[in-house]
């Protein structure tokens, strides 16, 4: 893969870009100077979403230049927003192809080419973000999630998430599963699959037709991501009741992917960067996340007639039961996907007993007790 | 303080260490190259843990060989555990006076200097590790974290958490208020000084005695950390009850600090490398914890007798008025405790309207419908 990277050689140039420094100069310093070599590496790197996107465009860029940073001066990246180089949908492909080396994206966006994907994204009724980046850590995820992507040639790294989704915008309320039937929703991935099961209508508008299609009628209810997001999107003016918990989406992983022969090539520091620093954007962008689901929510919640709702029980035990009716099915036809749910699986079960104790004891005693 | 750093002048050796490698030997090569310095730089890191500590000592060296790659050979770390350089309670004082350049450690051991630094650890009732992260970075936290270590000449970064604690091991039941009297307990921090104004004994147990004292009656009741290190430590042999929430530390936060003429006389890439380490310390520290504790917790309960409990209402309650009390009385106290309360407090009223819609609600929700 190597020969298709875009390789420059020149002259070093100081880490901060502003001076040529030669050999004797470095010399003369007394301090440790950054990386000196014959040799500037040009990478390419693209996304899913557009330049500035609140969350995962901005954490993206952030990635690319911390990476440069990092390199000393031997990694030089050109950023694209999502149609820059590629389509969108292309993403996948165009690391594979070497027509770029890095992508931000999500893994379900490729389930198309493997419906595996789809636990490195997060399942409805699934682990969380923290508890996905334990299973990919110390669980086996990590080499599942590795095997996946071999067959396409790119490696991949966790990134984050956008944290804990809602439930979704509707305009009339939610009592039992009657009032899904015919609801034409606006839902991806796997809580489309269930919903459609469930006699909802799923449609898939692509993310920047969402506002028009909610307000115009075209869909009769959306779900986008969460406050911070969807108050973007003035999904707030457009939708009476705001349902939760989003438990379609209880942290959807985020992703960084490098061209396999690129990471290969690199050497250790470099290799290190990468790794590093896309767990540093997993950590800094579910901070990102929260800061700005928490605060969007607060200022939304003032400013608007919104009334917040809760799915009923008989939606949420349909939801669950139907989940796991999908993934078995797709178990049955699929043996790799049959492999990466069993060990998603296995750590899912202990978490059910693990959490109630831990996270979920403690937001309820705070949310219970505390009076500020 | 650069005065202090040892400084070793030699020529650069390659990342891989094995050998040297000289400036022809880089030119040659198509490959862009790690740092080619003439000098390295010697840096000690310690921390308030004993080496290979699970969880803590494990992912602080962990931190301390990442940077050193990332260096590609610039920086070389002598790593120590707590009182092999200096004794654990002294690591503040060694990062600040030069003794020691990086260290591990979490910010409420050194709340003698300031109790402010009680608010990035986390406050009984508080913000949840999640959350701190989102409050440092947006919120406006670091700035105050970086002001209330200025005066020590540290620069202190989030370093994660060991995630959610439980509330404790207890031979007796604790059924009310008045269960509590005269208890002897071995709980640390603030969550000690709100039950010694329950009417509890608390008791400061130095950590390596803690299985004496609790197996030989000398406290009645043990808080450590959370499944995974209490497991360790055998108090599951020692007590019957489990007791949760650990509401007493939601999240709580560890850092890693540098000495600020360290950190000054860095190259901008070496600043960026510490911190995006740092970061990515957090996120794979919190990893560890969730994983480890998950499965330590369904061993445990497989293996022993103990009996699982939750603190009654009236002592969830008397815990979370007392907190504000004490917070209210440091806050007359201490002007800078007073603003950085205020500024933890603006986030968490925010919070406190947001979790039940999002982490919350989805973990409730879980774990009431869904069976695996």
């Amino acid at each position: 893969m190597s020969s298709r990277i875009n390789r420059d050689r020149r002259r070093f140039m100081a880490a901060g870009g502003t001076a040529a420094v030669g050999a004797a100069a470095v010399a003369a310093s007394a301090f440790p100077k950054p990386a000196l070599s014959q040799d500037v590496l040009r990478l390419n790197m693209i996304m899913a979403w557009p330049k500035g996107a609140p969350g995962v465009g901005v954490n993206a860029e952030r990635f690319a230049r911390r990476l440069e940073r990092l390199s000393g001066g031997r990694l030089e990246i050109s950023f694209y927003g999502a149609g820059e180089l590629v389509p969108p949908f292309e993403v996948l492909d165009a690391v594979s192809g070497g027509t770029a080396h890095l992508a931000h994206s999500s893994p379900y966006y490729w389930a198309g080419n493997s419906q595996a994907l789809h636990f490195f994204t997060g399942i409805p009724f699934g682990l969380t973000a923290n508890e996905c980046a334990a299973w990919l850590a110390y669980g086996g995820g990590q080499e599942l999630w590795d095997e996946v992507y071999e067959p396409f040639g790119v490696k991949p790294f966790f990134a984050g998430t956008s944290g804990t989704q809602f439930g979704g915008w509707f305009n009339k309320e939610i009592n039992s599963l009657e009032d899904l039937q015919g609801l034409r929703f606006r839902i991806a991935g796997l809580g489309g699959e269930v919903m459609r099961r469930l006699g909802v209508s799923p449609v898939m508008t692509p993310p920047a037709e969402i506002p028009v299609a909610l307000a115009s009628g075209a869909v009769d209810a959306v779900e986008w991501i969460g406050p911070w997001n969807d108050v973007a999107f003035g999904l707030q003016r457009m939708a009476k009741y705001y349902y939760t918990p989003g438990i379609m989406e209880p942290g959807p992983g985020l992703e960084i992917m490098i061209n396999s022969g690129v990471w290969a090539d690199l050497p250790e520091d470099l290799q290190e960067a990468v790794r590093t620093a896309a767990h540093a954007t997993a950590f800094e962008t579910y901070a990102d996340f929260i800061y700005h689901n928490t605060m969007s929510f607060s200022e939304m919640l003032g400013e608007s007639d919104v009334e917040m709702r809760t799915f009923p029980d008989d939606v949420m035990e349909a939801v669950a039961s139907e989940i796991v009716t999908v993934l078995d099915e797709f178990s049955a036809a699929d043996e790799t996907f049959a492999r990466v749910r069993e060990s998603h699986d296995a750590f899912l079960r202990k978490t059910l007993a693990y959490s109630p104790y831990a996270e979920e004891g403690v937001l309820q005693a705070r949310t219970k007790f505390l009076r500020l």
